[in-house]
């Protein structure tokens, strides 16, 4: 699954990778359009093969596990049906000692630059053996530094800063 | 599908709705748990339920349409596959002239009263002949208000308000 | 999941388990009826359920594991989205030493005895340890003949015999 | 999405058209296999392309819909997750005035040439707007014609024609 240029995507940083997602017919729902939740598993199968690309040669991660923490995303426009693949990237936005987080934006097919969806995952690595977090090793560190850019910044996260104002 | 006691759920205001979500097998992805995205499922069947509750009389909200904008969802304890239906409350935590929000916790069966994750939705009503948003209706208001509780508070938004602090 | 009554279900036999098996909004599909795939899925289900019934004292295939090797289906009458739950009726239609087969028919929620439809499975017992194929146990083979009945007769298997007639 | 060659895939007409499906990391179950009922699904993508294809010029059968009466699979070797996409066969066996057969035939990924499974499945040409089956077009039936060959052999098969001997 080659990766692609992020270079006419608006927001995306020059670092993520962009890789095409196959839509299903069946991804759309009873309104004829790309349902919602999909989205999520778009972002999954980017997820998928951005590890492989990241970590290929150090596959802790891919083989130890890692669990998902939280996610969050905003819908732009809604998505009809294209039979050429969607084109998701995904980048690093920043890492704690054993978590890390993702940034996402979900574009059309080649020559449709309009993001329809951007998005956020926070993900822990974890010991499946030992069922437990563990911590990020230095090679997974550095490749997650080599796809690092901005995080997303999500309508939803604006109103809940202010709701957290609030609360402070 | 009847509704269920929020009583034992922890941070569920009494006004949600608790409704029985069927886990299927095929639920769980290759980790044997749960998958993730299947959560936002859950909360959809579950909005689904709600929506025929809550606006039963004065369909509009079913009839026309509506968009979902932005979720976010934080998962607190990995599910295991249960042969009884998890429990999905669900309420609102405000809304504007065309869209609401809705506050989501998913807890175990019966006799398990871990909540393992919670989450948000904001909708908008949507006049689908005219393509458009619409006001809510007066009726849809009022039926609103009447399971009307707090946002939960979810560590993304509360790390997302911190770079929000950081952009304003 | 308890068991409901075959006795108005056409075609099914008295001995069969008839499982309340929740349709989700998203098994529509563009053209908002349940898309045929996801059958499957109600197949699987009940098949779940069922197995729990049937061997929940002598786990082994649950517990061991089993390969499904050959499906078929007829849809009857195209199915509507409903809020209560469809009944999936399932029988055993006949073994061998480490294969069964089961029979399947799909009809509406209480009140909605229309066959949507019918289908079989032939299904071998798994050692998921040696990685082959085992003899069903005597308990095993016990439990299947108390809920054994007639094969359903599919359309698609009068067509295919005649065309295995025109092969002999 | 670009044709593919049949030529090395055993008991897949020249005819047929092979198409790249992707597998996604979700189509894994509790079993970390490809679950059974997902091959159905790549039945329907390939569907999706196949349909595009050959009636691309004359849209009747996709702008009017059709409705799926029956299909059949049989599975030969489970599957594992790979990162590149199947290879899903998809040919005609035969037409009627209003309906017509495909059959189909997974295979691995470029280089892997096993043959995962093989199905079929019958459709009815249907007149969405009148609500009832509608005869298939000259130009419809001319493209089925080009993209015939036999009907794959299941062994579902060959046991109901025996059990459909006993009922002759």
């Amino acid at each position: 699954m080659g990766r692609m240029s992020s270079a006419t995507l608006p927001q995306v940083p020059a670092a993520a990778g962009v890789y095409p997602i196959t839509v299903r017919w069946s991804d759309m729902d009873a309104y004829a359009h790309v349902n919602n939740v999909q989205y999520l598993r778009f972002f999954e199968e980017a997820r998928v093969y951005a590890f492989k690309d990241w970590f290929g040669q150090d596959r802790d991660l891919i083989d130890e596990g890692m669990l998902v923490v939280s996610q969050a995303i905003d819908y732009l426009v809604p998505m009809e049906y294209a039979y050429a693949p969607a084109r998701v990237a995904v980048w690093c936005t920043g890492n704690g000692a054993a978590s890390f987080d993702l940034g996402y934006a979900v574009a059309g097919p080649e020559g449709d630059d309009t993001v329809y969806a951007r998005g956020r995952v926070t993900l822990v690595a974890y010991d499946l053996a030992g069922q437990r977090p563990r911590r990020l090793g230095d090679a997974e560190r550095e490749a997650l530094a080599r796809v690092s850019g901005p995080a997303p910044r999500l309508r939803g996260d604006r109103e809940a800063a202010r709701r957290e104002g609030a609360h402070a």
